[in-house]
């Protein structure tokens, strides 16, 4: 038998059929129909990000849509933060759709022509990631007879760790290396942009809260120096994220809490130059994960040599980090759950496959769970941040998910 | 400096603008409109086709459509091939468009009731996974009146090793365990239905020959055992494929002429009940990989810390196999090429990342190339298989890639 990962809290103590924002598994497949089906609890997000609103009351808090851009979930959540972090056009106008300009602001080392005039023209703030596109970007504001809004993404000296922090910086596509931050700065500002300051992202999906408070205060304080260099002080300091969720056997939550009070008291002794900065962190996943359930049927169960072979109607072509097939080295599992008995005790270890015809397409592996028939749904947990978006869904043919977002 | 794959025959030798079916990168990139695009080139695909047909004229040939899926290649390779193998019910509707539907079969693990119905009724061949499966799609038979025509998968007491064999088996979601298959035969023809024979699958992306003629051998020898058991001569046996390509530095391209010499052995000598049978391999990767180029623009270059970064338009979002996140443990490099300088000398060590923010985008990592300008063109080689449709093309909200198949 192999470890999985425990559910998050809301669904962790419930017992019997499994309930999501207070409907049955079976009663939200109903609804949509069919399954596979993604169900995103608006109530979750919204309690994440009242307990970010908490912990952090001065902060201002984005949300990284390339975590889960569904459109109803967008919807929902812009009115509770103060940003949307997009990278790519298409990304854009999906938050153009649901938030002003002014509070969207857009990342990414590559991008074209033809999306630095869409962010440029519609009012969204570039985070410039080479002087090379600054250059671009500044030509295309010239051509169209608009401001560019311009802030420099920063390759920092800093790396957030899991285990603490390594200093010394590494070389990235992301940003500009911190010795170079200053004078595009004062190209920026020099070509009559508008600076909107800097976004410093050292690393993501951190679990150690020592580890993000470190790497805050040394972004703190870098962000001083840059400023103190470039002779301006920055409108805003997007702070990065890297707020992990726990997904696997022994993962420990996140203590925001501590993160938080930790940043009010850096921040209230910060550098005079940042006196009048605004602060920002940028988070997806911690928001998002929680809230997604993907439910997907068993089509059949079968024995091979000595194993029982769970199969269901979905796969990694909507839930490929769940297989363990991107960006982990080693496969882990995810917790998945029998939708119609919660809180029941394991009796079997079974390997939960997908419908693919590749042995990639693990969802469990050798997992302990209650008693299994042929109809029943299976509930993935952690499916909230990229899952549907991040999954390979033409892969083999099969339809795309179903994704649901419940009334907040 | 990191090694990377090499380029494919058809492309290998070339010097100045690289030539795709007598065009140059920039005319296709041209006619298509934009970047990034696939380009297929039906030649190449059709000179493997020729290749298999010379070395295993005795042999049906099948094409498992899960490796490119696109429709313009379907159709130009279905009237080349004996077969389609399909994976779900959306690939057999594309495959029934350009196939009789004797011609084609299904095989998944997790077909559903209305997968079952929709291949039954077409009247393609159901490769049945599991006793379940089988009663199921025989109840299936019944109440809509037609006759289903169904194979047995077997999971083999063989395995295909890329370094040989390992016999002994294992558990496994795909097929009956050879123990069981023989009562499945019976059963399946005690209810009437049309028992088309046995899918053996061992392994796939095998490169040593050796390999590859000791599992062939063993699997006539286990659909012999089979049939003689269930007392039936089996009308086809799909030996499956396993036929590799070579990604990376230092494979060795497969040698067919071998495999098909020996195959062309071992069926002279096979057991009489199998006299009367016909034989197919299935093959996807083998006939497609080779034949595809991805085309992705520079958009930028950057130094960070003493590496020089090419940033491209196109990533992990359209070849999420060629960033090393899909099915492999440790990273490595396909082959790739300055589109306007082929076979010019490596002048510098490169990564080429793509244009999504996440460090997982990377195509080559520390390669060595000939001089890059923002601009050029960029060809990632071995993408005709698992390519756009094995990607998570919505991940970060850019377009989907085009693709164009070359006219044969």
């Amino acid at each position: 038998m192999k470890p999985m990962g425990a559910l998050p809290p809301e669904f962790a103590q419930q017992d019997g059929p499994l309930n999501i924002a207070g409907r049955t598994a079976d009663d939200w497949v109903m609804q949509a129909g069919d399954t596979p089906l993604f169900v995103y609890d608006m109530a979750i997000v919204a309690a994440r990000i009242a307990r970010f609103r908490t912990a952090m009351p001065a902060i201002d808090l984005h949300y990284a849509i390339k975590a889960n851009p569904h459109g109803d979930l967008l919807t929902a959540i812009a009115p509770l933060v103060d940003g949307l972090d997009v990278a790519s056009s298409g990304e854009l106008a999906k938050a153009l759709a649901v938030k002003p300009a002014a509070s969207i602001s857009f990342a990414g080392p590559g991008k074209r022509d033809d999306e630095l005039t869409a962010a440029i023209t519609a009012g969204a703030t570039l985070n410039v990631e080479s002087e090379g596109e600054a250059a671009r970007a500044l030509a295309i504001g010239d051509g169209t007879g608009v401001t560019p809004r311009m802030a420099v993404r920063v390759n920092p000296d800093i790396e957030l760790r899991g285990s603490g922090m390594r200093m010394g910086g590494r070389a990235s596509p992301f940003g500009v290396d911190a010795v170079r931050a200053a004078a595009l700065v004062k190209a920026i500002v020099a070509a009559g942009a508008d600076w909107r300051g800097f976004h410093i992202y050292a690393g993501s999906q951190a679990l150690d809260p020592g580890a993000i408070i470190e790497t805050q205060a040394a972004t703190i304080a870098l962000a001083a120096r840059l400023a103190e260099e470039a002779g301006a002080a920055p409108p805003l300091v997007n702070l990065g994220g890297g707020f992990g969720v726990p997904y696997f056997a022994g993962d420990v939550a996140l203590d925001i809490e501590r993160v938080g009070a930790a940043l009010a008291e850096a921040l209230a002794s910060r550098p005079p130059i940042l006196a009048e900065t605004r602060f920002a962190i940028e988070l997806g996943r911690w928001l998002v994960a929680e809230a997604g359930v993907y439910l997907t049927r068993v089509i059949d169960i079968k024995q091979s040599q000595g194993e029982t072979f769970i199969i269901v109607d979905g796969g990694l072509n909507h839930q490929l980090a769940a297989s363990g097939n991107f960006g982990t080295v080693v496969r882990r599992n995810y917790p998945l759950a029998v939708a119609a008995r919660m809180g029941r005790d394991a009796v079997d270890t079974l390997s939960v496959v997908g419908p693919l015809c590749t042995p990639l397409d693990r969802l469990g592996d050798k997992i302990a769970l209650p008693p299994v028939e042929v109809g029943d749904l299976i509930a993935i947990f952690m499916a909230g941040a990229y899952g549907a978006s991040a999954s390979p869904s033409a892969f083999l043919g099969h339809p795309a998910a179903i994704e649901i977002v419940t009334a907040p």
